[in-house]
């Protein structure tokens, strides 16, 4: 069984369980937190980040534009007509280009900040960096976050999914992302129906289960973080 | 003919116009200064950063990792033997996994700054951020270039190519962010002997000539940048 090195709630890992979950591919989690800079990790991907998967023959598979890639490949196929990745060039860029908006850009704008401030800052030591959230970075991330509902709201007022008619594996990045936002309860509906409604179908999925039961020692998520009708 | 909206040292910019030259792809240039944020560029694509590749149709292919993906499903074919990315999954995963560690990582580390803060910033304004560069963010690339150099040497210890037995996108992408830092003068080869003998065969490549070949207003290439005898 493939072992999937991530963290609960590193967005990125969080995709690709929703991937291999739709692909109805069994795999082992394995907790890492990259901010040891564990050696042992370190040598299966010098890069360091989660998610790294480990194939049962030893092959190493490291982020998530290349596992998500790999997945699609090896196993898309068998998803027929809901396949998460469309066969014509053309479409694939629309689902790639946005694969790139969530997993590096709302990352580096919003869930990157959040996560490290709100979560693993309170398991790192001084020396590592840990300590009380930085509230300038948390409310930067809370800031810029509302440009990119609003940015998701313009694509689903055009469309019921992110990149074409159907589901794509652009809806699960961006899935994954925000309910990290939601466990840490940075998630406000305000006047975004569109994109609550988009929500709500994408947690619905039998593949989201295993992230709405993520459970962090000492962290509680928001009240409405596994409420199926928010 | 497809526009490619780039800037000459932009290192992403260069490594598309790699490709698109080793696939005989002809292209117009056009240069952007993505941090003037010019509302027609940030129209076709919301992330603002370069290359973003408009295709005769109006169709627009934004990002490094899609416009690579899209030239090899595209025109791959065309190379045979020598397509520059591999056929297998397993393969493309080593490409893709060093596409993104240059691209993003080395970028992020190492180019992303020394563009900043060497060319950037001289034809900013001072509320665009403009001014001298800072040398502590210089230093900083300069020093994070080291570790990236004797990982390059690492791999090409083990091979001539970065990804498996033959040129792939991963070389182009390397030799492209290299090339930035050659233009820039801070590039020392000292004894990483295998990355100067692997980014000389590279450097005399067809595609390379018209990235030896560009210049920026008011800034010299560093003597050694366009001679292939280095």
């Amino acid at each position: 069984m493939p072992k999937l090195f991530h963290h609960p709630l590193c967005p990125q890992s969080r995709f690709i369980r929703l991937l291999l979950s739709e692909h109805s591919v069994e795999y082992e989690l394995v907790e890492e937190r990259t901010y040891l800079r564990r050696r042992e990790f370190l040598e299966l991907d010098p890069s360091g980040q989660t998610p790294v998967m480990v194939m049962d023959d030893g092959r190493v598979i490291p982020g998530a534009g290349p596992i998500a890639e790999f997945i699609d490949e090896t196993c898309g196929e068998r998803l027929g007509n809901h396949r998460l990745m469309p066969e014509n060039p053309v479409d694939r860029v629309a689902v790639r280009r946005l694969l790139d908006w969530f997993n590096t850009k709302f990352f580096a704008e919003v869930t990157g900040y959040l996560v490290l401030e709100k979560v693993y800052k309170r398991s790192m030591t001084a020396a590592q960096g840990g300590g009380s959230p930085d509230s300038t970075a948390v409310r930067a991330a809370q800031n810029n976050l509302q440009y990119h509902l609003q940015y998701l709201g313009y694509l689903l007022s055009h469309s019921n999914w992110l990149a074409g008619d159907r589901l794509t594996m652009a809806d699960l990045a961006a899935a994954a992302h925000l309910s990290c936002v939601d466990f840490l309860g940075d998630l406000r509906w305000n006047d975004i129906e569109d994109v609550k409604h988009w929500y709500a179908t994408i947690k619905s999925r039998p593949s989201f289960r295993s992230l709405l039961a993520d459970r962090i020692a000492g962290q509680q998520p928001a009240p409405a973080y596994a409420n199926l009708d928010f």
